[in-house]
């Protein structure tokens, strides 16, 4: 979705009530912070509408800030059974709605994320907000879920950095 | 999605790899099978090239077959966290795709879908698919997914008869 200029990475943190999102502008080296936030679908109202509101403003955010990848985690492990379905069918839905606008999507398990904001990999939650603020320069810490869309992104931005010094040095 | 005519019923029963679909019409007193079968997604491939698979191929059935209610299980319980996650995905990405063309979303617990068709909640599969070949006349008993999806909306066509007899009951 993107042509010339910074790339534009798209971080998610889905969840059936908030969605956290995150767009990363990576040029040269350098990472910023586009925009970042949370998705608040209504509690009340049947899951379909819920379904619609995520992907309403999802790709109203996608349209305006043009990602050319993605980064959501990889949950391998949750909770339980009924928080896992209901988490699944929200990640379903962001994923499809970023698929239909051919963005390319990676996924990354949880520890390899804490591990790339954190440098360890069992940070908690109030870490990883303040470890994305001091990485990205925002002015303040950010909420939970858009932390952690902001750290999926920031991981992604890592690796493709690396795909990029990878490509280099075959040169 | 559907003006005159027989209402068209959808049924769902999502699956990461296998989707079974169907399709009723409800004419007076009368249901019949319009069309019903398994959306099978590559194995291989990302995840977002299933969920697309499965959103492209559901939205040209409902183009084709214009249902106006749809119905899917409500699955409050699976095997595991894992599996209930992947499922979870699949059935957001079927549902936003109905939502999308205003279809409206009913869900049913399994043990009501069960009852509806073989007047006991406690059918194994090959019931549910005998059951279902019997009432709506099939040539023989529809695969195992189709099934699910047959039976999920005989379910909604049973409610939709019983709120049309108590409209009726009203006037």
């Amino acid at each position: 979705m993107n042509g010339g200029g910074p790339l534009v990475i798209a971080g998610i943190d889905p969840g059936s009530t908030r969605t956290g999102y995150a767009f990363l502008g990576l040029e040269g080296g350098a990472v910023r912070a586009i925009a970042y936030g949370v998705i608040r679908a209504p509690r009340s109202g049947a899951p379909a509408d819920r379904f619609l509101h995520i992907h309403r403003e999802l790709l109203a955010l996608a349209l305006k800030h043009r990602p050319r990848e993605a980064a959501v985690e990889d949950i391998f492990h949750h909770k339980n059974v009924r928080s896992a379905f209901m988490l699944g069918q929200a990640r379903g839905v962001a994923m499809l709605t970023l698929a239909l606008g051919e963005v390319e999507i990676f996924s990354y398990p949880p520890a390899v994320i804490k591990k790339s904001v954190t440098a360890y990999g069992r940070a908690d939650k109030l870490q990883v907000s303040q470890m994305v603020k001091a990485i990205l320069g925002l002015p303040q810490p950010p909420p939970a879920d858009a932390a952690d869309a902001l750290a999926v992104a920031l991981t992604h931005a890592q690796t493709v950095r690396f795909r990029r010094l990878g490509s280099s040095s075959r040169m």
